[in-house]
C-alpha cells in the first residue's frame, strides 16, 4: 500500500495536499471509504479513510496515529557538494533509505562545487520517504560554510573523515548517540580545516585504506551507524 | 596520477592496450620517458615507464611491480537485477569502491528484470577501479539460477538477507572469511528460496527495520563487511 506524505497533515488538519490527492484520486482512482496511510515526515503515520472528495484536496479521518519505530541514535552529515548534481541525488536518496536525520552540504576549500538545487534534492528525498516507508524526513540544511559547521552545538560525538587519520571510525565512535559527521571533497579537506575541526572538539576518523568518492564516503558513514545502532 | 587499466599487462609483455595507450598518448599528451601506472586488474600495480611510442600501442619499461594491499576477505554479492539498469550500475561503481571480489546477478522467482547490459557494467567497473586507485577488478559472472548460486562452493560464510530473518547480519558474521551474501528483488525473496537456501548451508539474516531497495541493500552488505573487517 502506497505511503503518501504531507507535512501539513494532522488529525486538527486532517486534509491531504493537492498532489497527493491527485495522486490518490486521480491516479489511483481510490473512492470514498478507501484506506490511505499518511506521515508528516516529523516521525508519524497515520492509518485514515477518505471522507470526501473534493475539488483539488480530500478530507480524510484519522483512524491512527502512530510513531516510526524509535530510532536509537541522531546522524548529521556535513558533506561537500559532490562535482556532479546526480552524485548528491542518490546519496540522499540512499541516505534516506537507511536512516539519517539532518544533512549539511559544506563548502571546503577544496570544493568544486558550491550550489545545488535543493528543491530537486528535497523532492528525492521525499520520494524515498514513501518508497522506503519511513516517517521521518531528513532536514537538508542550505548549504553552510566550514566555519559555520565546526561551530555547530548539540552533537555528542562529532567527527571529520579524512584519509590522514590515524583512527577508523570504528574504533573511535560509540553507539546511542548524537553523531556529526563531516565528509570531505575529492581533494579531500585542507590540513588547516582538520586542525580548525579538531579545536572545535572533532575527531579525525578513517574509513578503511579505499580511496572513497565523497558521496560514497558519506554513505559508508551513513551504513556505518546504522549498522552500529541496528 | 592517472591508473591505467590492462588486463594482459605483465612484465614480459609491457605493452600497453589500444584504448589505454590512445588516452596516455592523444588525450594526456605523455612523451618518451614519462612515467605510468598500470593495473591488471588481478591485484597488482606497476609503475613504468614509456619506451616506445608505437601506431596504436605504447611499450612501457616496468620499473617496479608490486601488489594491492592485502585484503583479509573476500566477499560475493550474488543479487537479484535492479529494475532498472543503471540502479545496477551505481552498485557495481560503489562496491567496485568499497571492495568487493565478485557479483553474480541471481534471477529469483519475484525477480522483474533477467537481463543486463553486462558489458556496460564492466565498463563501469573498470572506471571506478582506476579512480579509486584499486588493483582488483570484482569479477561479475553471468546471470545465474536461484538454484545455481546456493550451490556455490567455497565460501565459510554464507548469508541470505530476508526481512523475515530474526538475527541481524553483525550478529551471525565473523571477520576475516569468505563470504557470499544472496541479495533479493524488491518483492524479497520467496519462503521456498529462503528454505532451499538454509538446507543449502545458507544462514538467514536481516539489515535492520530499514525496508531497502535491492541495491541499497548490497551496498550495505558491502559497506558492512569492508568495515567489519577493516
Amino acid at each position: 500500500m502506497d505511503l503518501f506524505y504531507d507535512a501539513d497533515f494532522s488529525e486538527s488538519n486532517p486534509i491531504l495536499n493537492e498532489t497527493e490527492s491527485h495522486h490518490l484520486v486521480k491516479v489511483l482512482r481510490a473512492r470514498v471509504g478507501d484506506p490511505v496511510r499518511i506521515t508528516n515526515g516529523k516521525g508519524d503515520f497515520f492509518n485514515a479513510r477518505i471522507a470526501e472528495i473534493n475539488t483539488g484536496t480530500c478530507l480524510l479521518k484519522v483512524e491512527r496515529k502512530y510513531p516510526e519505530m524509535h530510532k536509537k541514535y541522531r546522524l548529521h552529515i556535513a558533506v561537500a557538494p559532490t562535482k556532479s548534481q546526480d552524485r548528491m541525488e542518490w546519496l540522499l536518496e540512499k541516505a534516506t533509505e537507511i536512516g539519517i536525520d539532518e544533512i549539511t552540504p559544506v563548502v571546503c576549500m577544496h570544493s568544486e562545487r558550491r550550489t545545488l538545487q535543493m528543491q530537486r534534492l528535497n523532492k528525492i528525498m521525499v520520494a524515498a520517504l514513501k518508497q522506503s516507508m519511513k516517517a521521518t524526513l531528513p532536514v537538508l540544511h542550505p548549504i553552510s560554510s566550514f566555519d559555520e559547521i565546526i561551530r555547530t552545538k548539540g552533537w555528542e560525538q562529532k567527527f571529520i573523515c579524512t584519509e590522514g587519520a590515524g583512527k577508523h571510525l570504528k574504533v573511535v565512535s560509540s553507539p546511542s548517540l548524537k553523531y556529526l559527521v563531516l565528509i570531505g571533497p575529492e581533494g579531500d579537506f585542507h590540513p588547516d580545516e582538520v586542525a580548525r575541526a579538531k579545536d572545535s572538539g572533532f575527531l579525525d576518523a578513517n574509513l578503511g585504506g579505499n580511496r572513497l568518492r565523497t558521496e560514497t564516503a558519506a554513505l559508508q558513514v551513513v551504513s556505518y551507524f546504522s549498522i552500529l545502532n541496528a
